[in-house]
Protein backbone atom coordinates (compact mmCIF):
# COMPACT_ATOMS: atom_id res chain seq x y z
CA UNK A 1 0.00 0.00 0.00
CA UNK A 2 1.11 3.18 -0.88
CA UNK A 3 -0.23 6.61 0.79
CA UNK A 4 -3.96 7.43 0.79
CA UNK A 5 -4.87 10.63 -0.91
CA UNK A 6 -9.01 11.70 -0.90
CA UNK A 7 -9.54 13.98 -3.98
CA UNK A 8 -12.67 16.68 -2.29
CA UNK A 9 -13.83 19.76 -1.34
CA UNK A 10 -14.68 21.51 1.60
CA UNK A 11 -18.17 21.79 1.36
CA UNK A 12 -18.91 18.77 -0.55
CA UNK A 13 -21.05 16.75 1.52
CA UNK A 14 -19.82 13.54 -0.46
CA UNK A 15 -16.42 14.12 0.80
CA UNK A 16 -17.50 15.12 3.92
CA UNK A 17 -18.44 11.61 4.36
CA UNK A 18 -15.23 10.21 3.52
CA UNK A 19 -13.25 12.33 5.97
CA UNK A 20 -15.53 11.56 8.35
CA UNK A 21 -15.47 7.60 7.79
CA UNK A 22 -11.81 7.81 7.61
CA UNK A 23 -11.34 10.02 10.97
CA UNK A 24 -13.55 7.28 12.76
CA UNK A 25 -11.13 4.77 11.55
CA UNK A 26 -8.25 6.49 12.51
CA UNK A 27 -6.74 6.12 8.82
CA UNK A 28 -4.56 9.09 7.67
CA UNK A 29 -4.90 10.51 4.31
CA UNK A 30 -3.80 13.55 2.55
CA UNK A 31 -6.31 16.20 0.75
CA UNK A 32 -5.65 17.36 -2.81
CA UNK A 33 -8.70 19.99 -3.52
CA UNK A 34 -10.95 20.21 -6.51
CA UNK A 35 -12.31 23.34 -6.71
CA UNK A 36 -15.67 22.71 -7.82
CA UNK A 37 -16.10 25.90 -8.77
CA UNK A 38 -13.28 28.12 -9.89
CA UNK A 39 -12.03 27.42 -13.91
CA UNK A 40 -15.39 26.14 -14.43
CA UNK A 41 -15.09 23.56 -12.01
CA UNK A 42 -11.73 21.31 -11.69
CA UNK A 43 -13.47 18.39 -11.48
CA UNK A 44 -14.01 18.71 -14.84
CA UNK A 45 -10.53 19.59 -15.89
CA UNK A 46 -9.14 16.08 -18.40
CA UNK A 47 -6.29 15.42 -15.53
CA UNK A 48 -9.43 15.01 -13.61
CA UNK A 49 -11.74 12.71 -15.40
CA UNK A 50 -8.55 10.39 -15.91
CA UNK A 51 -9.55 9.70 -12.05
CA UNK A 52 -13.14 10.24 -12.01
CA UNK A 53 -14.82 10.22 -15.65
CA UNK A 54 -18.36 11.02 -13.92
CA UNK A 55 -16.57 14.38 -13.07
CA UNK A 56 -17.33 14.69 -9.33
CA UNK A 57 -15.69 14.35 -6.12
CA UNK A 58 -14.85 12.49 -3.82
CA UNK A 59 -12.25 9.58 -5.29
CA UNK A 60 -9.85 7.84 -2.85
CA UNK A 61 -6.71 6.87 -3.80
CA UNK A 62 -5.78 4.14 -1.46
CA UNK A 63 -2.18 2.69 -2.48
CA UNK A 64 -3.41 1.01 -6.23
CA UNK A 65 -7.08 1.55 -5.83
CA UNK A 66 -8.61 4.45 -7.03
CA UNK A 67 -12.52 4.71 -5.94
CA UNK A 68 -15.08 6.92 -6.58
CA UNK A 69 -19.27 7.05 -5.25
CA UNK A 70 -18.91 8.01 -1.06
CA UNK A 71 -20.78 4.85 -0.35
CA UNK A 72 -19.00 2.09 -2.20
CA UNK A 73 -15.64 3.83 -0.72
CA UNK A 74 -17.03 3.90 3.06
CA UNK A 75 -18.15 0.34 2.20
CA UNK A 76 -15.11 -0.32 0.74
CA UNK A 77 -12.77 1.16 4.07
CA UNK A 78 -15.53 -0.61 6.04
CA UNK A 79 -14.77 -4.09 4.39
CA UNK A 80 -10.35 -3.12 4.32
CA UNK A 81 -10.37 -1.88 7.98
CA UNK A 82 -13.24 -3.53 9.64
CA UNK A 83 -11.79 -2.16 13.30
CA UNK A 84 -15.08 0.44 13.56
CA UNK A 85 -17.37 -0.77 11.79
CA UNK A 86 -19.74 1.48 10.18
CA UNK A 87 -22.27 -0.99 8.97
CA UNK A 88 -23.26 -3.46 11.43
CA UNK A 89 -23.32 -7.33 10.40
CA UNK A 90 -26.08 -8.07 12.68
CA UNK A 91 -28.63 -8.74 9.76
CA UNK A 92 -31.33 -6.43 11.04
CA UNK A 93 -29.13 -3.55 11.68
CA UNK A 94 -27.65 -3.86 8.86
CA UNK A 95 -30.09 -3.77 6.41
CA UNK A 96 -31.67 -0.87 8.29
CA UNK A 97 -28.47 1.16 8.33
CA UNK A 98 -28.24 0.69 4.81
CA UNK A 99 -32.06 2.05 3.99
CA UNK A 100 -31.49 5.04 6.48
CA UNK A 101 -28.44 5.70 4.64
CA UNK A 102 -30.20 5.74 1.53
CA UNK A 103 -33.05 7.79 2.61
CA UNK A 104 -30.45 10.48 2.79
CA UNK A 105 -27.70 9.94 0.15
CA UNK A 106 -30.22 8.67 -2.79
CA UNK A 107 -33.75 10.77 -1.97
CA UNK A 108 -32.34 13.72 -0.68
CA UNK A 109 -28.46 14.60 -1.73
CA UNK A 110 -28.64 13.97 -5.40
CA UNK A 111 -31.38 16.93 -5.81
CA UNK A 112 -29.22 19.30 -4.04
CA UNK A 113 -25.53 18.87 -5.36
CA UNK A 114 -24.15 22.08 -7.02
CA UNK A 115 -24.53 20.29 -10.24
CA UNK A 116 -28.10 20.40 -9.85
CA UNK A 117 -28.78 24.05 -8.25
CA UNK A 118 -26.20 25.21 -11.73
CA UNK A 119 -28.01 23.59 -13.79
CA UNK A 120 -31.40 25.34 -12.49
CA UNK A 121 -30.06 28.55 -12.21
CA UNK A 122 -28.52 28.47 -15.90
CA UNK A 123 -30.25 26.14 -18.28
CA UNK A 124 -33.39 26.76 -16.76
CA UNK A 125 -33.51 30.52 -15.80
CA UNK A 126 -34.85 29.51 -12.33
CA UNK A 127 -34.82 32.61 -9.80
CA UNK A 128 -33.07 32.54 -6.94
CA UNK A 129 -36.12 31.94 -4.70
CA UNK A 130 -37.59 29.15 -6.78
CA UNK A 131 -33.84 27.47 -6.58
CA UNK A 132 -33.70 28.08 -2.71
CA UNK A 133 -37.75 26.09 -2.35
CA UNK A 134 -36.10 23.59 -4.61
CA UNK A 135 -33.48 22.59 -2.24
CA UNK A 136 -35.80 23.43 1.27
CA UNK A 137 -38.58 21.28 -0.27
CA UNK A 138 -36.19 18.33 -0.85
CA UNK A 139 -34.95 18.41 2.62
CA UNK A 140 -38.30 18.63 4.02
CA UNK A 141 -39.30 15.34 2.12
CA UNK A 142 -36.70 13.52 3.01
CA UNK A 143 -36.02 14.60 6.79
CA UNK A 144 -40.01 14.39 7.62
CA UNK A 145 -39.78 10.62 6.77
CA UNK A 146 -36.22 10.36 8.58
CA UNK A 147 -37.62 11.89 11.43
CA UNK A 148 -40.28 9.02 11.33
CA UNK A 149 -38.00 6.77 11.39
CA UNK A 150 -35.83 7.82 13.60
CA UNK A 151 -38.02 7.92 16.32
CA UNK A 152 -37.93 3.90 16.15
CA UNK A 153 -34.31 3.42 15.23
CA UNK A 154 -32.41 6.17 17.22
CA UNK A 155 -30.83 6.02 20.50
CA UNK A 156 -27.72 8.86 20.88
CA UNK A 157 -27.18 8.32 17.44
CA UNK A 158 -29.37 7.46 13.91
CA UNK A 159 -29.18 3.77 15.02
CA UNK A 160 -28.91 2.93 18.79
CA UNK A 161 -25.89 4.15 20.54
CA UNK A 162 -23.29 3.08 17.83
CA UNK A 163 -21.63 5.60 14.63
CA UNK A 164 -23.30 4.46 11.73
CA UNK A 165 -23.34 4.96 8.24
CA UNK A 166 -26.11 6.83 8.76
CA UNK A 167 -24.91 9.26 10.88
CA UNK A 168 -21.65 9.58 8.61
CA UNK A 169 -24.73 10.38 5.94
CA UNK A 170 -26.83 12.73 8.11
CA UNK A 171 -24.28 15.17 9.53
CA UNK A 172 -22.75 16.70 5.94
CA UNK A 173 -26.52 16.68 4.57
CA UNK A 174 -27.63 18.80 8.26
CA UNK A 175 -24.49 21.04 7.50
CA UNK A 176 -25.50 21.62 3.94
CA UNK A 177 -29.44 22.49 4.96
CA UNK A 178 -28.17 24.84 7.52
CA UNK A 179 -26.02 26.61 4.72
CA UNK A 180 -29.56 27.13 3.10
CA UNK A 181 -31.15 28.33 6.10
CA UNK A 182 -33.68 24.92 6.04
CA UNK A 183 -35.52 25.69 9.30
CA UNK A 184 -34.51 22.71 10.93
CA UNK A 185 -36.61 22.94 14.63
CA UNK A 186 -39.71 20.22 13.05
CA UNK A 187 -37.05 17.86 13.28
CA UNK A 188 -35.98 17.99 17.22
CA UNK A 189 -34.48 14.04 16.41
CA UNK A 190 -32.46 14.90 13.79
CA UNK A 191 -31.17 17.91 15.52
CA UNK A 192 -30.34 15.80 18.91
CA UNK A 193 -28.36 13.02 16.83
CA UNK A 194 -26.88 15.95 14.89
CA UNK A 195 -25.52 17.70 17.74
CA UNK A 196 -23.96 14.88 19.64
CA UNK A 197 -22.34 13.60 16.82
CA UNK A 198 -20.61 16.75 16.14
CA UNK A 199 -19.22 16.61 19.57
CA UNK A 200 -17.26 13.66 18.11
CA UNK A 201 -13.52 14.61 17.37
CA UNK A 202 -13.62 12.15 13.97
CA UNK A 203 -16.94 14.38 13.06
CA UNK A 204 -15.12 17.89 14.12
CA UNK A 205 -11.71 17.30 12.28
CA UNK A 206 -13.90 16.48 9.27
CA UNK A 207 -15.46 19.76 9.34
CA UNK A 208 -15.93 21.37 5.89
CA UNK A 209 -14.14 24.95 7.74
CA UNK A 210 -11.53 23.43 9.27
CA UNK A 211 -10.48 21.61 6.21
CA UNK A 212 -7.03 23.30 4.14
CA UNK A 213 -8.95 24.45 1.48
CA UNK A 214 -12.15 25.74 3.91
CA UNK A 215 -13.49 29.24 1.98
CA UNK A 216 -11.86 28.84 -0.92
CA UNK A 217 -14.68 30.43 -2.47
CA UNK A 218 -18.53 28.81 -2.45
CA UNK B 1 -42.10 -16.63 6.66
CA UNK B 2 -45.42 -15.86 5.24
CA UNK B 3 -45.45 -14.38 2.20
CA UNK B 4 -43.44 -12.13 0.04
CA UNK B 5 -45.39 -9.19 -1.25
CA UNK B 6 -43.20 -6.23 -3.72
CA UNK B 7 -45.71 -2.69 -3.23
CA UNK B 8 -44.56 -1.96 -6.83
CA UNK B 9 -45.93 0.19 -9.86
CA UNK B 10 -44.84 -1.31 -13.69
CA UNK B 11 -42.80 1.49 -14.70
CA UNK B 12 -41.18 2.58 -11.75
CA UNK B 13 -37.75 1.82 -12.32
CA UNK B 14 -37.12 1.08 -8.92
CA UNK B 15 -39.23 -1.72 -8.15
CA UNK B 16 -37.97 -2.89 -12.24
CA UNK B 17 -34.56 -3.43 -10.44
CA UNK B 18 -36.24 -5.12 -7.77
CA UNK B 19 -38.22 -7.74 -9.86
CA UNK B 20 -35.41 -8.24 -11.69
CA UNK B 21 -33.47 -9.68 -8.79
CA UNK B 22 -36.14 -11.96 -7.41
CA UNK B 23 -36.34 -13.76 -10.51
CA UNK B 24 -32.44 -14.13 -10.63
CA UNK B 25 -32.55 -15.62 -7.25
CA UNK B 26 -35.88 -17.58 -8.08
CA UNK B 27 -38.06 -16.38 -5.39
CA UNK B 28 -41.83 -16.25 -5.55
CA UNK B 29 -43.61 -12.66 -4.92
CA UNK B 30 -46.87 -11.37 -5.45
CA UNK B 31 -47.13 -7.87 -6.50
CA UNK B 32 -48.98 -5.18 -5.47
CA UNK B 33 -49.71 -1.73 -7.59
CA UNK B 34 -49.04 1.41 -6.34
CA UNK B 35 -50.40 3.41 -8.88
CA UNK B 36 -48.34 6.68 -8.98
CA UNK B 37 -50.64 9.04 -10.52
CA UNK B 38 -54.43 8.07 -9.91
CA UNK B 39 -55.99 9.89 -7.01
CA UNK B 40 -52.77 12.46 -6.92
CA UNK B 41 -50.20 8.86 -6.28
CA UNK B 42 -51.63 5.79 -3.93
CA UNK B 43 -48.25 6.32 -2.76
CA UNK B 44 -49.17 9.46 -0.53
CA UNK B 45 -52.09 7.37 1.38
CA UNK B 46 -52.17 7.14 4.87
CA UNK B 47 -52.20 3.77 4.21
CA UNK B 48 -48.95 3.10 2.33
CA UNK B 49 -47.30 5.91 4.27
CA UNK B 50 -47.55 3.19 7.08
CA UNK B 51 -45.19 0.88 4.91
CA UNK B 52 -43.04 3.75 3.80
CA UNK B 53 -43.25 7.10 5.45
CA UNK B 54 -41.05 8.49 2.42
CA UNK B 55 -43.68 7.62 0.19
CA UNK B 56 -41.97 5.80 -2.43
CA UNK B 57 -41.82 2.50 -4.52
CA UNK B 58 -41.23 0.03 -3.92
CA UNK B 59 -41.22 -1.68 -0.61
CA UNK B 60 -40.69 -5.74 -0.40
CA UNK B 61 -42.61 -7.10 3.01
CA UNK B 62 -40.94 -10.70 3.32
CA UNK B 63 -41.84 -12.40 6.46
CA UNK B 64 -41.88 -10.03 9.11
CA UNK B 65 -39.72 -7.85 7.18
CA UNK B 66 -40.69 -4.18 5.09
CA UNK B 67 -37.89 -2.96 3.01
CA UNK B 68 -37.81 -0.25 1.35
CA UNK B 69 -34.83 1.34 -0.72
CA UNK B 70 -34.27 -1.12 -3.60
CA UNK B 71 -30.40 -1.17 -3.27
CA UNK B 72 -30.75 -2.10 0.15
CA UNK B 73 -33.14 -4.58 -0.60
CA UNK B 74 -31.26 -6.08 -2.77
CA UNK B 75 -28.26 -6.11 -0.65
CA UNK B 76 -30.80 -7.84 1.65
CA UNK B 77 -32.03 -10.43 -0.83
CA UNK B 78 -28.45 -11.16 -1.52
CA UNK B 79 -27.55 -11.88 1.94
CA UNK B 80 -30.93 -14.04 3.06
CA UNK B 81 -30.54 -15.88 -0.61
CA UNK B 82 -27.12 -15.75 -1.39
CA UNK B 83 -27.43 -18.52 -3.86
CA UNK B 84 -27.20 -16.20 -7.47
CA UNK B 85 -25.00 -13.45 -5.96
CA UNK B 86 -25.15 -10.21 -7.22
CA UNK B 87 -22.60 -8.54 -5.57
CA UNK B 88 -19.38 -10.53 -6.19
CA UNK B 89 -17.51 -11.90 -2.76
CA UNK B 90 -13.77 -10.57 -4.60
CA UNK B 91 -13.15 -7.65 -3.08
CA UNK B 92 -12.02 -5.82 -5.84
CA UNK B 93 -15.26 -7.03 -8.15
CA UNK B 94 -17.32 -5.99 -4.98
CA UNK B 95 -16.38 -2.35 -5.03
CA UNK B 96 -16.34 -2.17 -9.12
CA UNK B 97 -20.27 -3.60 -8.66
CA UNK B 98 -21.09 -1.19 -5.82
CA UNK B 99 -19.52 2.13 -7.95
CA UNK B 100 -20.86 1.62 -11.04
CA UNK B 101 -24.34 0.45 -9.22
CA UNK B 102 -24.07 3.71 -7.76
CA UNK B 103 -22.97 5.45 -10.89
CA UNK B 104 -26.65 4.77 -11.92
CA UNK B 105 -28.85 4.44 -8.86
CA UNK B 106 -27.23 8.08 -7.14
CA UNK B 107 -25.78 10.14 -10.16
CA UNK B 108 -28.82 9.02 -12.78
CA UNK B 109 -32.31 8.20 -11.52
CA UNK B 110 -33.18 10.25 -8.80
CA UNK B 111 -32.83 13.17 -11.12
CA UNK B 112 -34.76 11.94 -13.72
CA UNK B 113 -37.33 10.23 -10.88
CA UNK B 114 -41.57 11.27 -11.51
CA UNK B 115 -41.56 13.34 -8.37
CA UNK B 116 -38.59 15.17 -10.00
CA UNK B 117 -40.22 15.61 -13.49
CA UNK B 118 -43.79 16.44 -11.34
CA UNK B 119 -41.96 19.22 -9.41
CA UNK B 120 -40.24 20.90 -12.60
CA UNK B 121 -43.67 21.38 -14.25
CA UNK B 122 -45.68 22.14 -11.38
CA UNK B 123 -43.79 24.19 -9.09
CA UNK B 124 -41.14 25.87 -11.51
CA UNK B 125 -43.67 25.37 -14.65
CA UNK B 126 -40.83 24.35 -16.71
CA UNK B 127 -41.68 23.94 -20.47
CA UNK B 128 -42.23 20.47 -21.69
CA UNK B 129 -39.58 20.73 -23.74
CA UNK B 130 -36.86 22.11 -21.09
CA UNK B 131 -38.24 18.66 -18.91
CA UNK B 132 -37.12 16.75 -21.65
CA UNK B 133 -33.75 18.26 -21.95
CA UNK B 134 -33.29 18.13 -18.40
CA UNK B 135 -33.69 14.50 -18.81
CA UNK B 136 -31.96 14.08 -21.66
CA UNK B 137 -29.15 16.08 -19.99
CA UNK B 138 -28.63 13.85 -16.76
CA UNK B 139 -28.82 10.45 -19.11
CA UNK B 140 -26.19 11.46 -21.14
CA UNK B 141 -23.86 12.67 -17.96
CA UNK B 142 -24.35 9.80 -16.81
CA UNK B 143 -23.83 7.28 -19.55
CA UNK B 144 -20.98 9.21 -20.92
CA UNK B 145 -18.95 8.12 -17.56
CA UNK B 146 -20.86 4.81 -17.84
CA UNK B 147 -20.05 3.81 -21.19
CA UNK B 148 -16.31 4.83 -20.36
CA UNK B 149 -16.34 2.56 -17.71
CA UNK B 150 -17.60 -0.18 -19.40
CA UNK B 151 -15.33 -0.46 -21.59
CA UNK B 152 -12.73 -1.46 -18.80
CA UNK B 153 -15.17 -3.68 -16.92
CA UNK B 154 -17.55 -5.46 -19.41
CA UNK B 155 -18.05 -8.74 -20.87
CA UNK B 156 -21.13 -10.18 -21.82
CA UNK B 157 -22.60 -7.94 -19.36
CA UNK B 158 -21.58 -4.78 -17.08
CA UNK B 159 -18.86 -6.59 -15.06
CA UNK B 160 -17.48 -9.58 -16.69
CA UNK B 161 -19.71 -12.32 -17.62
CA UNK B 162 -22.07 -12.96 -14.71
CA UNK B 163 -25.06 -10.42 -14.00
CA UNK B 164 -24.32 -8.39 -11.25
CA UNK B 165 -26.20 -5.03 -9.23
CA UNK B 166 -24.64 -3.48 -11.95
CA UNK B 167 -26.98 -5.01 -14.80
CA UNK B 168 -30.38 -4.88 -12.45
CA UNK B 169 -29.49 -1.19 -12.10
CA UNK B 170 -28.83 -0.50 -15.67
CA UNK B 171 -31.74 -2.22 -18.16
CA UNK B 172 -34.46 0.11 -16.04
CA UNK B 173 -32.66 3.20 -16.44
CA UNK B 174 -32.61 2.19 -20.27
CA UNK B 175 -35.89 1.42 -20.65
CA UNK B 176 -36.89 4.51 -18.69
CA UNK B 177 -34.30 6.83 -21.44
CA UNK B 178 -36.17 4.80 -24.15
CA UNK B 179 -39.70 6.00 -23.01
CA UNK B 180 -38.44 9.65 -23.26
CA UNK B 181 -36.16 9.12 -26.87
CA UNK B 182 -32.98 9.84 -25.57
CA UNK B 183 -30.46 8.24 -28.66
CA UNK B 184 -28.28 6.12 -26.91
CA UNK B 185 -26.35 5.55 -29.88
CA UNK B 186 -23.24 6.88 -28.71
CA UNK B 187 -22.99 4.13 -26.24
CA UNK B 188 -22.25 0.82 -28.07
CA UNK B 189 -21.80 -1.13 -24.88
CA UNK B 190 -24.39 0.02 -22.96
CA UNK B 191 -26.94 -1.05 -25.92
CA UNK B 192 -25.22 -4.29 -26.25
CA UNK B 193 -25.11 -4.98 -22.80
CA UNK B 194 -28.46 -4.39 -22.54
CA UNK B 195 -29.25 -6.24 -25.27
CA UNK B 196 -28.11 -9.40 -23.68
CA UNK B 197 -29.45 -9.11 -20.33
CA UNK B 198 -33.06 -8.70 -21.59
CA UNK B 199 -32.90 -12.12 -23.61
CA UNK B 200 -32.28 -13.52 -20.16
CA UNK B 201 -35.95 -14.86 -19.01
CA UNK B 202 -35.59 -13.05 -15.22
CA UNK B 203 -35.38 -9.75 -17.29
CA UNK B 204 -38.01 -10.90 -19.68
CA UNK B 205 -40.41 -11.39 -16.82
CA UNK B 206 -39.80 -7.95 -15.14
CA UNK B 207 -40.21 -6.20 -17.76
CA UNK B 208 -42.69 -3.08 -17.45
CA UNK B 209 -45.09 -4.60 -20.23
CA UNK B 210 -45.81 -7.88 -18.75
CA UNK B 211 -46.47 -6.56 -15.16
CA UNK B 212 -49.94 -7.08 -13.77
CA UNK B 213 -50.36 -3.07 -13.79
CA UNK B 214 -49.18 -2.27 -17.36
CA UNK B 215 -50.72 0.79 -19.22
CA UNK B 216 -52.63 1.36 -15.93
CA UNK B 217 -51.31 4.93 -16.76
CA UNK B 218 -47.86 6.71 -17.19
Amino acid sequence: MGERVLYGYWRSSAAYRVRIALNLKGLSYQQRSIHLIKNGGEQHSAEFQQLNPNQLVPVLVDGDWVLNQSLAIIDYLDETYPDQLLTPQDPQRRYLVKALAQDIAIDVHPLNNLRVLQYLSGQLNVSDEDKNQWYHHWIHQGFSALETRLAASSGQYCVGDEVTLVDVCLVPQVYNANRFNVDLSGYPIIERVTMSLNDLDAFKRAAPEVQPDANAGS
